[in-house]
């Protein structure tokens, strides 16, 4: 069976819905807002400073408002959360109640870097997604999004951004529209990768994408083949 | 700067090489030895019986010999572990002499299975590859080969392998030399892709493999895209 690069009816799933981004004036929330809005998603940028994120939305360009994190995650349907690891888990412990019910998708890389470069971190819940999903017990929490380079997704020269978005997630259901919105990233496919207990090696594999980068001078990302 | 598929001068590492594979009768390690004699390298395939290693290498054909991992340590120049996780550090432990002054190549990926499917499981030393460091303190350890389907190593339909082999090295030219061996398998590119350290993610993503197989109905593998 071959996934499909983009197909309707699964992009369907997303109809009406409002992406959210937490921490999102960063390079790679901004990068996702910007393919996310490219393709008619209407897209809303968090960050600690309300105005900081209205200036980083207005740079972007239609279709993406900015405001402060909490509000972010009460408008939004579907709330990525692209933080630093080390304020991961305050600023999830702080939206616990803004994020009730809401399809939260972790993006972030648990790594660490020293003069040899990065290195993954171990956390005590498995992975990040796995400690955002005990922070947030009335959320539902899927892992996505981490190997994408946030250099390309900005690069307007870059018309299809060739990469599969693996997809961790513990339901089915979340886990098709979570794949339906890497699909909305001209180029890219979303691809189930398994239970969210899985995830930590996902996240932590950028360690070795950036190790990559380095050697070859690349934004290396990941295709799966045979799927 | 984009990786070469295959580089004769990248391949002259090999010239004269014998390539082991210690646990070599199972499938990964069939397929593997498939692949290497035909691109004209001599594999020794070891098992813990020496006429069972025999009865496999004559079923893949010229230039593959079967011997006990034993022998098989000492006899090859480059060695591929492909036992089992359980059996893994006793197996290291009991060839430690034999391996000595050897480019040793992990191939192992500690993985649990439950009703839910497979999952990572912690290893003290970090990762498969790095606990075979630690057990053979005088061979140079690499890991790599994680992510190859055996069922698509032994396809004889199979002309091309759609896959890349990332390699995790501390030092430059033992990445050079696995990355070559990987460049024999007609299709197949070998990365660097970090530090040994940097191991353990790459071993468990075989866990995520699992799950799109399952799902996908396929024999899911890796491409790096931009390098």
């Amino acid at each position: 069976m071959t996934a499909p690069i983009h197909d309707a009816d699964v992009d369907d799933v997303l109809s009406g819905k409002v992406v959210g981004i937490v921490g999102g004036t960063g390079p790679q929330g901004r990068g996702l807002a910007t393919r996310f809005a490219a393709s008619g998603l209407k897209v809303l940028l968090g960050s600690r400073d309300a105005a900081r994120a209205a200036e980083a939305a207005a740079s972007i360009g239609p279709g993406v408002d900015g405001d402060s994190n909490d509000q972010v995650a009460r408008r939004a349907d579907i709330v990525l959360i692209t933080v630093p690891w080390d304020g991961h888990r305050a600023q999830l412990a702080a939206l616990a109640d803004a994020l009730h019910g809401k399809l939260v998708v972790d993006c972030v890389n648990p790594l660490g870097f020293d003069k040899q470069g990065p290195y993954r971190v171990e956390v005590d819940e498995g992975s990040a997604a796995e400690q955002a999903q005990s922070l947030l017990p009335d959320s539902t929490v899927v892992a996505a999004f981490h190997h994408l380079s946030a250099t390309t997704l900005l690069d307007p020269d870059v018309a299809s951004v060739d990469a599969d978005v693996l997809v961790l997630a513990d339901e089915r259901e979340a886990s098709d529209q979570v794949q339906a919105l890497a699909g909305r990233i001209a180029g890219c496919r979303g691809i189930y990768a398994g239970r969210l207990r899985n995830a930590g090696q996902v996240e932590a594999l950028t360690a070795n994408l950036i190790a990559m980068n380095k050697l070859y001078k690349a934004h290396a990302s990941v295709r799966i083949t045979d799927v």
